[in-house]
Parts: C-alpha cells; sequence; structure tokens
C-alpha cells in the first residue's frame, strides 16, 4: 500500500511517538528529534542532533500546532527548545514537510511561507476521524463528572456537526437519552431520522433538564439567557474551541460546572490521534502523488 | 405505584444519600442518620438522635455491607461512629429492615439472627441491574488506562456471566472489537449469535494480544501460565471480587499492570447504585405485600 | 402545535388515506376526494363531489406525483377519471396547494404555473425521512431474494447518500457485513468512522463476492466492466431512479440477478410514507406563517 | 479444524443441499441422496443408489425431522420414497448418523432405537443459533404484513426466551419501539437492563396498542381475556409450535389478523439454516471424539 520512505518526526507530543512507532511498523525508516528519552519511555531513540534526523529523509513530519508561542517549536517532551529561526528554517528548505496548524509557522514571517508545507490538520477528513477521539473523551469526562450512568442519563447535544453526530451516536449506544439542537431543517430531519429528540439551537426549550450539556458549537449558545434556562445540577461540557460557548462568569454565578474540554484526542487518546495523523499523511502522500518521487 | 411510607435510612455511603433523595421524589417520608450535614452536600438534614430518625418509620434501610468491621455500622459520611451494640440492636427489634450482606450482621451474635432482615444485595435481579453501572466503571477505567480510543481497541472478556453480557455489549457498540471467552457450549452459541469472537476460557490463545482484558470470573483464571501468553502492553482490569482472577505477583513480575476494581457501583455512580437499591426494595415490599401492612 | 384546519385530499394512493386518516387523528377536518369506498377500506367516506370536498378548504393535498400520464390526476384507487382540464384547473385557482412532483403539471401547460403550488416532494428534509422507508424496503427485499439470513450476510452499498447512509446502518444494526463505496475523501472518512469498510466507488475491487450489492447511485455503475467483477450468485438490488444504475441486458447476460426497487415508501411502508408527507406538509405550512391565515 | 470426512447426507429440504455444499467446501467428501436433481438445482448430483450413496461413508446425516409420515423418510425435494423398512433400518446399523428430531424414528418400532443416532435438534446450542433466523423471519413478516415502517413501530414480544431475547433486540436495532412481556423477576431486570419497556405475560396491560405482537410462548397466553385487550389493527406473529399460543377461532370473530409461523429457518432462511445444521454436526464430533475414529 505504501512503500518504504524515510520519515522524520520532529516535536509534539505523544502522539509523536506513537505515530513514529505506527510508522516503523508498517515498514517505514523514522528518525525522531525534539523529545527527550526520559520523558516519552518509547523504544524508539531520539537523535541527539537534528542534522541526523534530518538527513535523508523523504518527508518532515512537524506536530500541531507547529508552534505556540511563535517562537519555538510545539515540543513539550524535550528537555531542550527549538528556536524557530532562519538556521532551522533553511534546514527544512527543501523538504516536504507535513505538519498541523501552518498558519502559526506563517505568522512567523514571509520567508516560512515559502516552505513547501502540507497541512494535515486543516483537512476535513482528519476532522471527522478526530471526532471519534473527541467524543470518546467527552463520554470519559461525563462519566468522570456525573454521579450516575450514562445507560440512566439525559443528555443535550447542541449542534450537529461532526462531533454531535459521533457523540449522539455513543451517547445513544451506551444507553442514554439523547437530544439534539441543531439550526437547519435538513439537520432536523436527520436528527429525527437518527433517533434523537431534535431541538432548536436558537430556540431550546425553556427547562434544561439534562445530566450533561455538551456543546459542540464555537459560538456563545450559552449567553446569560440559555443559563438561566438550566435545572440545578447540569453540567456543560464545552467542546468548542476557544473562546468556547458558554458565558463563564454566569456560569459561575449561577453556580453551573463547565468543563472546558478541547484537544481531547492528543490528550485522552495519543495513540489513535499519532494513528490518524499518520493515516491522514498517507492519504495526502498518495494524492499528491509523493510515493513515487519519494523512492 | 408505591403508596406513602415513611422510610428511615441509616448509614452508607453516597448512595444512601441518593436513596434518600429518590425516595423524597417519590413522595415518600424520609429520615436519614448516620450521616454529617458537611459531608454529603445533601439538602436532607440528618436527624442527630437515632430515635428521632426511627419514630414511626415503616422500613428501616441499612447499607450494603452493613458493617465492615463487624462492630459499628458502615457509616462513611458519618463523624462518629454507631456501635452495633445490643442497644442498638433493640431498636430494631420490631421493625421491617432491608440491608445488604446481612451476614455481616447475622456473624455478629444469635441474637442479630432475630432480627427481620430482608437482604437487597443477595437478589439475582439487584444483581443484574448493577451489572449495567458495574459495566460502564469499567469501560471508565479503560478509557483512563488506554492512550488508544475504546473505537479502536481490541478487548477480551473474561467469562458470560452478567457483567461479561452487559460489558461485552458496550464495548462493541462503541465500536471496539469483542472477543469473549466462556466454558460452556451454551455460552459459545450466545456468544456467536451476539457477534463476538467465541473464546474458551480454559483454553485461551496463545497469544493473548488485546489493549485490555477484563476478567469477571472469581477464579484464578490469569495464573503464571495465562500471564505468560500476555503480549506486551496488555493491561488486565479485574472485576472479579477479592481475591481477583489474577495472580498479582506473577503479573507484577512480567510488568503486566492490573487494575483491581470492585464496588464500581458505589464509587463511580452512586446515584444510579441509590436508584437501583430503591427500586429493588420498592419489588421486595410488593412481593412481600408489605405496602399494605405499612399503613 | 398545529391549529385546527379545514385539509381536502384529492387522489394517490393508500398514503393518501393514510395521511388522512393521521390528518383527522390530530384535529383536523379532512375530506377526500378521487377515492372508491371499496378500494380503499378506510373508515373516511370519500366525497361523491369534487365541489364539496374542495368546498371551505384551506389546503388542497394532490399525490405525488401529481400525474402520471400528464393528462388525468393520479388516483390509482378511484374508479373514476380526474381530468386536469380547465374547469379542474380553475377550482384550484384561488387555493393553496400541496403537491409532490408539481413539474408534472407545469409541463401540461403555462396556465397551470400560476396555481399556488407548495411541493413537498422537492424539500431535502422530506428525501431524508423518506429514506428510513426507502432502506427497510430494501432490506425486505433482500430478506425475500437471500437464503442466508442478513446476520449471516455480506453486503456492498453503492453511495452514501441519503439512502446509502441509512441503508448501511440498518443492514449493520442487523448483523450484516457491510461495505460501502463513494467518491470523495470525507465520505471515505465517514465511512470508517462509522466501521463499514470503504471502497472507491470508481474503483471497485475485482471480485464483488456478495450477497447483495444495492446501488444507489443514480448513474451506469454496474456497466459491463463492473458486472464481470460480480461473483456467483451476487444479486444487485437497484434504489437508483429510473433508468437505474446497471445495464440489464449485460446482468441477464450474465445471469446476475437485479430487482429495479423504486418507489419504496409508498409500496410498501404507505402508512409511515403518508406521515412522512403529513409532517412536511405541517413544516411548510409553519415556516410559510399559513396556519395563521388559514383560521 | 476438521479433518477431511466422508458425509452422506439423505433427504431433506434445501437446507440439505445448502449443508452438503458448505461441507464440500470444507474439504470432505460429500454424496447425497434423496433428491431430484431437477427440484434442487444445486450443482452436486444426487447419487441414483443409496448403496452408492452410503458407500464408505463416515457419517450419515438425516433430516429435521427424520420423518412427517411414520413410515418414509422425509425428502420433499425427491421424487420418488425412501420407505423407512427394515431394508433401509439395516442400511444405517453400524453407521454414525446425525438427524433431527429423533424421536419420530424411535416411534417406529423398537429395532429403530438400537441404532446410533445423534440427534442435533434437541441441542440447545442449536436452538440458540436457530434464533437468529427465526427473528429474521419474524420481522420479514411483520415488514410484510405493516403497512408502516418497523422504525416507525410499536411492538410486544411475549416471553423472553432464545427467541423474545434476539427479536427484540433486533426489533430495537432498526429504530422500533419495543415491549418485552416475561414472568420472573429475573427476567424483568435484563429487559429493563437492555432497555426495553417491562411487561407481565401473566398481567398483561388493559390495552394492547401494539403494531404487531409477536408470541413466543408456547401456551394459550392469547385466550378470550387477552385477545379483548387488542386495539383494533394489532397483528399477532405466532412463533409457538404448533398449538400455538392463540386461541384463533377468537382472534378470527374478533377480527385480529393472527400468522402463524414457525419452521422458519428451513423456510426463510434454508442456507444459513443449513450451515447451521453442519456446526452443530462439527461440534458433536468434535465432542464425542469422532473425528479420530472416522479416519
Amino acid at each position: 500500500m505504501t512503500e518504504k520512505t524515510n520519515f522524520c518526526v520532529i516535536g509534539g507530543d505523544a502522539r509523536g511517538i506513537f505515530m513514529a512507532e505506527s510508522l516503523i511498523k508498517d515498514g517505514h525508516n523514522v528518525k525522531i528529534y525534539g523529545y527527550s528519552q526520559k520523558k516519552t519511555g518509547a523504544k524508539i531513540t531520539p537523535k541527539k542532533d537534528i542534522d541526523l534526523a534530518l538527513d535523508n529523509s523523504d518527508f518532515i513530519i512537524l506536530p500541531v500546532p507547529v508552534t505556540r508561542d511563535g517562537k519555538t517549536l510545539n515540543a513539550p517532551l524535550f528537555d531542550s527548545k527549538i528556536d524557530l529561526d532562519d538556521e532551522f528554517r533553511k534546514k527544512l528548505e527543501t523538504k516536504n514537510i507535513f505538519c498541523g496548524g501552518s498558519g502559526t509557522l506563517h505568522n512567523i514571517g514571509e520567508k516560512w511561507k515559502n516552505l513547501c508545507l502540507m497541512d494535515y490538520s486543516s483537512r476535513e477528513d482528519f476532522a471527522i476521524l478526530n471526532a471519534v477521539p473527541t467524543a470518546e473523551g467527552a463520554i470519559q469526562i461525563a462519566m468522570q463528572e456525573c454521579e450516575g450512568t450514562i445507560d440512566s442519563g439525559n443528555f443535550l447535544v447542541v449542534g450537529f456537526g461532526r462531533i454531535g453526530k459521533i457523540l449522539s451516536k455513543k451517547l445513544k449506544n451506551l444507553g442514554g437519552k439523547v437530544s439534539v439542537s441543531a439550526r437547519s431543517a435538513l439537520d432536523f430531519a436527520w436528527i429525527q431520522t437518527l433517533g434523537y429528540e431534535p431541538l432548536e439551537t436558537n430556540n431550546l426549550p425553556e427547562f434544561l433538564d439534562y445530566d450533561v450539556i455538551f456543546n459542540t458549537v464555537p459560538h456563545r449558545i450559552f449567553d446569560r439567557y440559555n443559563l438561566l434556562k438550566c435545572c440545578e445540577g447540569v453540567k456543560i461540557i464545552d467542546l468548542a474551541s476557544s473562546p468556547g460557548g458558554v458565558d463563564s462568569d454566569t456560569a459561575d454565578f449561577l453556580d453551573i460546572k463547565v468543563i472546558s474540554a478541547t484537544g481531547l484526542p492528543g490528550k485522552f487518546s495519543p495513540k489513535t490521534a499519532g494513528e490518524i495523523i499518520k493515516k491522514t499523511i498517507y492519504k495526502m502522500i498518495k494524492e499528491e502523488g509523493l510515493w513515487k518521487k519519494s523512492k
């Protein structure tokens, strides 16, 4: 399926290690840099020198996001720092580079835009595959937070996008009672067809009497108006990326517990998340016809 | 369905509080004793005096187990102690008492056998209902322990009793690949019929290459012989009651992680577990025709 | 939810009768015309005169399609005929009319375009809701055609649109092994995520060894090239609307059984299909703000 | 798994043919007798002479039941008859014979009891495996009989034995609303745990407002008393073996449609049913240690 290739993984969290190990299992040569042996516990030994790691690589894989501070590479398992300076940039210049959140690199300066960056994190198929570990992570949090079972619980999923679809299915499969809110007539038809109680996101009922409300919509759905509808004891797990969908000051004031839960695949299921990055990169290599070039 | 009745809940953990609150919701009068307000955070105020609590009660509900030390009532949320002495016993003498693990009370002395103890924990329907929070708890532990998702995982459930049946169903419903081992031809037929891979508990395969093995059988299944079959990285969640089904010394030696997980309903889902005790007591009252007597 | 309203149902098959009965259950006044009592077996008595039926109606409901021959109303349960002539058209002129396949009426002549026709069958939410009875009908046909169970069967669903999504879910829920073919990377990601084997519609494998292939794509997918890939005994259920997705001459020549299956909701589940028309019309009335006007 | 063996299949319906073909696929030698080529349409050619068929056989497989009239072998696909006379009996005398419903053979006379008959149909694992095609057949009948979908239907399954368990699961998986009635507290606990509405078979509600009632209990559950509870339009599919669980005279009088549905695996899914017989015989051979003897 895939041809034996030389990969170099630089930086990232546990996902990078699991991805590297999975690439090796598939028969590829893999070198890693930007990890400290003792922090990863992995069998694969990080290279001590970046040039050794890059040498002879067909593809370089950078983490998602590439950088958090705009100055150094995102490498939380590394004892040292990797500066995103000209020296580093030049090393990458002629390489095929896969990365996530490429915009964070572009923001550093014009010259970085000349790199051959292929962004796996901006692809929708990547997002779909990640909806599974996200939904599972959300359920794990719900299990930890609730004093009852999912099986006997009553849940509201706000939004019927990728995560809403997978999450509502898994909650129902675990025996929970599931309402799903959306905005479009099409979504209502699907929600009804799949056996959930359909609600309108823009017109939520007066009494939100749920064990957990999962918000997946990246807008301020839970403003004062909707928070006041929440019955006592309701918990909100906010899966929307920052700044999230909940007015947390008002929630605090009303004593509604809000759990902000982002980046769940990397935090809760780094092995699966690493596999997803790998599979997405394989698809991109195939689409671009790079397997052959790389030989 | 149920007639307004006076209940008195004495001792127990969070399950007792949730049960008391649920009894009140159903319209009953409930008094509790053996809890300290600040430890429970419940709205219901514990009585300061046991006689006040018992006064006029139709039914008394004691926890499961009634006692852990054979001397005092099992009341972990109480600042003080309730001695299981003659004085206490006499207070209970003419009462209808529901309790769990009545044997622990019988062991104290002959006189305790004269009490009208109705044991909810020894009923099989109670055990069936508890298999759901047990299975969910096991899945929550698996989610915490695994670096991949349940959806992408490969699991072995050893034993196809109550917990094995519910657990394997939930794992499969979450997308996992599930093998189930059992001993009888009937169980093999059911396992196959329900879509799991059937294995023989007495003759497990040479290579147990699973993300998690859930043991539900209260015998030493995982002795040295079977532990040696476990592939690297396998985790065992042992749901069998003490002493469990795993030779933990050998497991330690082989660096196999074993998580002993008992009493999950009370620990992970006290609200659901409290509801289950309540429902079981309702059924017992109905079966014994006690609703009428109690009026 | 809905306000008491006067409906008039003219023509159509059993769906019209079930819809009329359902409207009555919801508290509306309903008159029907274009049915013969003995053919319908319904409790509701058809009006003998169209003017009696139309009199005082707020909404008129015509069938889907309105006409099959371009000359008379589609009314298979009527002993007589209803000509789509000027006289009939004038009766409808000031009315709010719901119908399916309005194009068949527009084709008759310019004047028909002036009617206030609201087409329920062209709405996507209508199509989504109808995917359920379509998928069930397809499974019923598969059960009739196959000498094995769905539970033990191996199925290919070609296309991952509305019907493909529901059908593959139901087949899997019945225990079948399901492959789904699609064209886009997004669909592959969803297919994989939902636990089916993903295939490329444009590049089907060399050996199509399935019990049943369900085609949902309205293009000639099964031309000579793909039909030659079908293993012995494969049956194709073609759910694509006419002319369908199978080269039936070649299939005949190769002795591959093809079952052309269209219009399944009306044929197999007229009661559910009638409910779906009713619900869609309710939504349209609400969207258009016609409940108020009609009072 | 299984060792190459000589099988002889004598008599039976389509299940015998599918079983013979499946045995051949597994690598065994198979001869068949008691079929007419043109009636079976099978590729395997029946022997013209029973002695040729029996010659050198390790195992003989007779149908279920072996005989319907007590005089001739059950061989509906045979143009001729096979008398169960002394001559035939002697041919079987030293053979290992698998059959179904061995009692029908024992009833012929004492001498038949000396044969080495191994009855696959009396095994409970056989019955469990057959519950799947039975449940699917019941659903197929319900689909044919109902004018709505299973997805939108409301069903009562009477009895929670093998068939009740599988049938209620499949109905729910197809989206239907399912109530299950049983008699024991344990069954109620399981029914509740699995997410169905639990009812008491001995105390069914006053209004049985279901689309279909599936009876699996071989007692006269639907006597006048319970039939009078059935709301208009209810259909009863009676899966209990003769004489079934419905007072059909009263049902006729009350205009309640009753579909008597027995022997569904053989009628609706002969291929799967043949596989189940084969698998059961394999298990019996293994349990009896006959693979080795047969060499």
